[in-house]
């Protein structure tokens, strides 16, 4: 027994000290004096060997990924970067960078707004395809699976792959899935990860699905998550998936749980915030607003 | 002459959505109904072909690194996720993750203390050494160099990497250094990117020299602000370089400028704020404080 | 019709200026050069003539509370500016001061974490309150009632006025208020508004619940929010309501939609969120963590 | 020697719990069980007994204001509440509102873009002012004065008050108000406090000076920053003085330090940023941009 579990175990000398340190107990980081481990690793045995993702999987996860996994994540985190000023996380930041504020307030501007409605479609997404993926196993089916395992879900990843743009999910959950969509629907008109405002075929949604397509074939994922999104699309055809519903299946089939799906979108969407913010800041703008001054809001 | 610009040119039938539409002119993205180009390149092009740290800088300044740059700039951003609920960015998220607001709540509420003082130094060092380094080439002297050239800024990058972590940076500027730093000292008594009140030796501070030396050896960089760096350090001995002053000669060789230490820092330090904040969520509690509720805050 | 409005109409020479004026269309405030409108009130005429909680009510409701209401507002503002550091928006805030950013900065991170759990008891409160009384008013009930002639629920706020804060509602709404509070406790194992982790007996709550009593008794409000809450107190005896239901029973007897309950919050928290931020930028800390460095976070 | 002190004397059984309660230590509040005391004021003594604004002074001053003074700082607050969609701070609160975060995050957004240039012009202009004040009293001078006794601070109130929004300023300090004018227009083309990019002459200037000469003739204010200010408008004329500078004139006269004008400016401004977002919840948008969907950004 360490000293200081000793002092725990009989509210000794330093008990104050040890509930306001247990206060603060954390798996993630290790930090004393002179030492730096990071879910376990010594940091110095990181840096140079590990990429950025990894590093971010490691720390969310307590685990580093496969290398095919690792890759799947790296693209999710690519794609979603930006989507330029008419997003309101990058208006925002671009506006904060102009009123006298660190680059750093910037950022936490915009990434503040990516709340449910924002930021939060691949999380929904994530718990819609689990719910169909869950209904297509039956009752004491496992939405987890074993990644690494694949085809063990049912369904032909290797039709996916074929066509996995606009496949058929061949045969599948589609019962159970019409159920579920028809539930999320009665819940709120918006199903989220499907559908855009402005595309009428998202841009990010082809490579992304064919990179998770090409992973379940290799048995690097299970695939269920992604034949569940794409019977979504058959039900509720011609609305494609959006770059919400894409992560949501490159999330879901990497195992993240549902919140995470929101917190790796952020991890994204800061990088294009702070392109934004930073260029803003080099155009000698001050006190930004939303309109050119020239124009001036409507009084109702 | 576009229809647009033609526009533009009489103060034409669209002349207010012009105005608006150039109010929020950008050079980061072009999005268009199923177009998105990130730096003018097509997204579709990028995911799945470039990493997420290439992605960072393709963002931030409009072209693609080359690898062994890449690699550097991913060993900074991996350095630095995390230092422990200690660090006021950590802590604060991991209060906000109990208050019922959104995990982008939380992160962004991390990332608004990033501020001069938690986030700044990293910025500031590269001022530092920036100052340390055009000092040594004299007047007209270019602090830009050929990154690309190497070892054309004097001083001699192979005894560097002999001892990264202490060696001598050879005949240099140490004159000009010396007088860098006392103006500098004369100004606040904290020099940025030196000392640590917790460390006595950064355990991310040499495998970060290392990775430079090797890149300035290699011709990758030009490691004149490696060079600026050792040598501040030696007049200072024996406060050893921070991680912030580590990072900031990674970000300066890499042609960073130097708000975008605190830019590249945020986008760090976001990933242990989110898996701290993550953490913390599953842990159950309401309305976390700084210290356990059985210990009241002295009243003065 | 206006100029404007004719360009709007025909989609004249203005039309992208306009839709731009349009997106931004408000009745808050009127702002035209040399003219500022709040509230359609110049604000010349409301500088030296209005206090400042008849201002936050005139902002939010587009007109002037009578003196009475506007002090049983200003009574609830005071009541909730502060309650230590163990909150976590205080200490958030208190922490922020330490890391080199604006004033500014420290309350918004601060406010950030009045969220639903923090801060979002009040606007629960107002809405389980609401459900009370428009249960006890049976169909086609109206909780709005005349604010103005009081007693028009049933009950007898006189009653409530002898002893507010232990007193008998009277004939009154208990079968309704019962099911009310076993359909919330199904829901959730708080009940938002009533018992608090660290007062037996809220100190704020008698003060509180007595002004509303006799602006009741009075005629100023209906009374029917103070009674709903006095029978639930009843009937979870022996927890009394805390901050957040006598606050609610104010804001919801005066008028105001739930979510502007925790606004209200939001803008008297703001008080001591300054007040301590301020505070602690004077004791010269650097990058104030959570607990003393000399205390190691416990590594799990 | 209480126990507490006691056990802190000798580093005793409680050494790390007495550690972090001193790490929170506090003037602003004592928070016991069923005690709740507000600058050592039991808050159930001052609700319904003391004005918001007086408890604003209270929580940031440790002391309450007499009903003069604190109708001068109630006067300042009412007046700069908003500005409409055009200042950045209620912009970006607007559309956070729309995002799917809760009112608090949306308030929190706007008050963090209250940075130096949008909402530190008070706060330098409380400097400039304390500048020319100081330097108009001579070596030795104290800016502080006796805010009771009034007039002794040369110059003539009445003279001020005859004409308070273009008076000459009697026999005064203009040399040194002309040499501290040069010297801050040479660090900055900004003179905080005076102009306005939008109106000609703010319509909040007048009766925010007129409370002040008022106040200072009857000898509730010292008038030593009325004073400065006037002179220094003299001097730049024809710029006025705008709501920073206005507002800066009645916090220096209150005593308030430098970046509390600041702080005082951000729970003015909260109530027409939380005002805006409420509005803006009701209007059913949802992730509104800056600009209408139908007008794109301008790619450059």
């Amino acid at each position: 027994m360490s000293e200081r579990e000793a002092a725990r175990a009989v509210g000794g000398p330093d008990a104050g000290g040890t509930a306001a340190a247990d206060w603060w107990a954390t798996a993630v980081s290790r930090i004393e004096p002179d030492v730096i481990e990071l879910r376990g690793q010594p940091v110095q045995d990181l840096i140079g060997r590990i990429g950025f993702a990894e590093m971010i999987w490691l720390m969310l996860r307590g685990e580093r990924p496969d290398p095919r996994r690792a890759a799947l994540l790296e693209a999710a985190l690519v794609s979603s970067v930006d989507h330029g000023p008419h997003a309101p996380s990058i208006a925002v930041a671009r506006m904060a960078a102009t009123c006298g504020v660190g680059l750093n307030n910037a950022v936490a501007t915009g990434v503040n707004l990516l709340g449910d409605v924002h930021g939060g479609a691949g999380e929904q997404c994530v718990r819609l395809l689990e719910e169909v993926v869950a209904g297509s196993r039956g009752p004491g089916g496992d939405t987890g699976g074993d990644p690494g395992s694949g085809g063990d879900a049912g369904g032909d990843p290797g039709d996916v792959r074929t066509d996995p743009v606009g496949g058929d999910a061949g045969s599948g959950p589609s019962g159970d899935a019409a159920a579920v969509v028809a539930r999320w629907r009665a819940r709120d008109r918006y199903l989220p990860g499907f559908g855009h405002r402005f595309h009428s075929r998202d841009p990010r949604r082809d490579p992304l699905l064919g990179l998770v397509a090409e992973a379940a074939e290799d048995g690097v994922v299970a695939g269920a998550h992604l034949r569940a999104a794409l019977e979504i699309e058959r039900l509720i055809a011609p609305v494609p998936m959006n770059i919400d519903g894409a992560t949501a299946v490159v999330y879901a089939e990497l195992g993240f749980p549902a919140p995470l799906a929101r917190g790796l979108f952020v991890l994204s969407r800061s990088v294009g915030i702070l392109a934004h913010a930073w260029e803003e800041s080099g155009q000698g703008r001050r006190n930004k607003g939303p309109i050119p001054p020239s124009i001036l809001p409507t009084w109702i």
